[in-house]
C-alpha cells in the first residue's frame, strides 16, 4: 500500500480501489469464485435435497477491536451463526465495508486478517464484496455488513415458530460476556478479571447437535439478550416459556460488573451461544453433546415450553415468578 | 409510529426495533418468506439446470433524495443489475441498514416505500435484513447494503474475462447522467435542463438481449465510468479495446455541465446503462433489441475488441487516439 491511511480515493472505484481489492482483500479472502473479479459470484452447484438459505447483518460494534474479537470476527461469526440456529451449513459469505477517510490501513489490515481466519477456520468463503469510502466524520471508523448463504437439508424444519408444549429449553453456555466485554472495552472500567467477548462461530458445535436428536427451535441471543430472544419465540410460536434462575450459566466476573453497573445479564448480548427447543425425550442426549464441545462446556437446562400464557417467566432465586419483558430501551448501544 | 425521528432504541433489538419491522419493514416489503421473522431466510428450490449467483454492494450516496431517485431505489437497482450483468435472473435481495439517529422516521419511510416499489416493479423479493441505529454523527443519515441472489442458467457463461478480438461493444445509451445528477443536487448548481439520475432496474433489458444473441461479458458502468469499466474486461480480458468517442450518446444537458465544470463524463457514474460486448455476427440484432426498450433507445455500438496491445484506445472526434487509463483519483465522493 502507497498509504498509510483510507482516503476518498479508496472508495472511487479508481486505481487506488482496485490496489486495495488485489493487494489486500483478494490476497487475504482469495478463492477461485472471489478472483474471478466479476460483479457477481457464481456459486457451485447446490447438492440435491438440499434448500438456500440467505441472512444478512451490519456491524457498526464500538470500539472495533475489542477483548475476546473485533469488528471483522464479529460479522464473520454473527452471519455464520445466523445461518447455523436454522441447522443450515454456511457456505459462502459477502462482505462490504464502509470506512471513514482516515482510517489507518494498519487497521483495515488487521480487520481482514481477522475475517480471513475466521472464515478459514469455520469453513466459509468470502466470495464477494464492496468498499465504499466517506468523508471524515460521516462514519466511524469502520462499518461492516455481511450476507450469507448456507444449505440445508430438506429434512430439516428448524424454525422459532416450531416450540412446543413439553419442549426443553437448553442454553450453551454463559451469557452476557459479550456486551460486558464490550462496555469494559468502551468505559475503560478496567475492571480485574477475565473479561473476554464469547464470540465464536457456532456451526460446528450445531451439526454436532443435529445429529444427537430432535431441534425444533434455534436462536443465538444476541441484541437484547437471553430474554428478548425468549420473548421472540414465545411469540412466533404462540407459547410459554419457563425459566429457571439459579440455573442460567453466568461468568462470575460478567456478573460482578452487572451487578456493579445495575445491568441484568438476561438482556445483555451474547455472540457465541445459542438457545436450542428440543424433544424432550432427547434433551439430555443433545446437552451431553453440546457439554463435550468446546464452545458449549457451561451448557444447561435453563426451562421448557408450556403452552399458555403467552409469556416468558422467570422462577427467581427466592421462589417467585417474574414476567421477562422483551427489551423496552437501549441498554447498551453498538454493541454489534 | 410513536416517534417522529429514529433514536438509539431502534437499533437496540427490543420492543421500538421489532416495531420498525413490523409496523415498516414487513408491510411493506412482506412476503411468505420474510414474515417467518426467523434469522435467515429459506429461498425456494432453485430450478434445474440453474446455478447460483450472489452479489452485495454498500450505498453511501449523498444526497439521500436526488433528482430521478433515492439511495433505496439505487440500492435495489444496483443489485439487480450486478446479478443482471452476470446473466443472472435476480430473485431475492437482503437490505441492511445503517441509521443515524435522528433521522426522520418520514424519511424512512419513503425510502422503504421506494424499496418496496422498485423490487415489486423488477419482480425481485426482500427476504431478509437488518437494521443497526449509531449515534447521532457517527453516520450520515442512513447507509444501505443490499446483497443478491440469483439463478443463472447453466448454458449462459458471461463474464469479464470472455471478450475476444474482433466482438463489438455496445453501450445501452447515455453516460453521466448518475453522476451529474446527484453533483448538480448536492452542489445546488441551479443548472437549467433536465439532469436526471438514470438509476433502472436493467434485468428485463438483459432477459430480452440474452434471447437476441451470443454475449460474452456484460458490465454496468458505475464508479469510474465508462472509461474505468472498459479498462477492468481489457485487464480481465487480457484485450484491448477501441472506442469511437462521437458513438457515445451523451445527454446535450449532461454534457454542458461536464464542460462547465471540467469533468470527463467518461469517467462519471452510471446506475442504469450497461456494456455488452457480442459476437460481431450478432451485433446488430443485439442492437435494434437493446433500442426496442425503453431503457435502450439510445444505445449505440461505440467500439471494438482487438487483440493487443492491453489498453482502452479513444478514436477522439478530431481523429487523434488517446488512451483511456483507469480513474486515478476521486472525482466524486459518495456517488452511489
Amino acid at each position: 500500500m502507497e498509504n498509510k491511511k483510507i482516503t476518498l480515493s479508496y472508495g472511487s472505484g479508481g486505481k487506488l480501489m482496485h490496489q486495495l481489492i488485489k493487494n489486500l482483500f483478494l490476497k487475504k479472502f482469495g478463492n477461485v469464485i472471489s478472483e474471478k473479479l466479476d460483479d457477481s459470484a457464481v456459486l457451485p452447484p447446490i447438492p440435491n435435497n438440499f434448500r438456500i438459505v440467505f441472512t444478512t447483518d451490519s456491524y457498526v460494534v464500538k470500539p472495533i477491536f475489542f477483548p475476546g474479537g473485533d469488528i471483522g470476527k464479529l460479522s464473520i461469526c454473527g452471519t455464520i451463526n445466523d445461518l447455523s440456529v436454522m441447522g443450515a451449513k454456511p457456505r459462502y459469505i459477502s462482505v462490504s465495508a464502509i470506512i471513514e477517510e482516515g482510517l489507518e490501513i494498519e487497521k483495515l489490515e488487521k480487520i481482514i486478517n481477522s475475517i480471513a481466519e475466521t472464515s478459514k477456520r469455520a469453513g466459509v468463503q468470502i466470495v464477494c464484496g464492496d468498499t465504499k469510502v466517506v468523508e471524515k466524520g460521516a462514519a466511524d471508523e469502520i462499518f461492516l455488513t455481511t450476507s450469507g448463504v448456507g444449505i440445508l437439508d430438506n429434512k430439516l424444519n428448524i424454525s422459532g415458530r416450531n416450540a412446543k408444549p413439553g419442549n426443553i429449553v437448553i442454553l450453551s453456555g454463559t451469557i452476557a460476556d459479550h456486551g460486558i466485554a464490550i462496555l469494559n472495552a468502551r468505559q475503560e472500567l478496567e475492571l480485574k478479571g477475565k473479561l473476554l467477548s464469547d464470540v465464536a462461530p457456532l456451526n460446528n458445535l450445531v451439526e454436532k447437535m443435529l445429529n444427537a436428536g430432535k431441534i425444533n427451535t434455534m436462536r443465538d441471543p444476541t441484541r437484547g439478550g437471553l430474554a428478548t430472544t425468549l420473548n421472540e419465540i414465545a411469540e412466533q410460536s404462540d407459547v410459554g416459556i419457563e425459566i429457571i434462575e439459579e440455573r442460567i450459566p453466568i461468568n462470575k466476573s460478567t456478573k460482578t460488573v452487572c451487578n456493579l453497573l445495575g445491568l441484568d445479564p438476561i438482556y445483555i448480548a451474547n455472540e457465541g451461544k445459542l438457545l436450542a427447543i428440543v424433544e424432550e425425550k432427547h434433551a439430555e442426549k443433545i446437552l451431553s453433546t453440546i457439554k463435550k464441545h468446546p464452545l458449549g462446556k457451561n451448557a444447561e437446562i435453563i426451562g421448557k415450553i408450556i403452552s399458555k400464557p403467552k409469556a416468558v417467566f422467570l422462577k427467581t432465586r427466592i421462589g417467585g415468578t417474574r414476567i421477562l419483558q422483551m427489551l423496552e430501551s437501549d441498554q447498551l448501544p453498538r454493541i454489534c
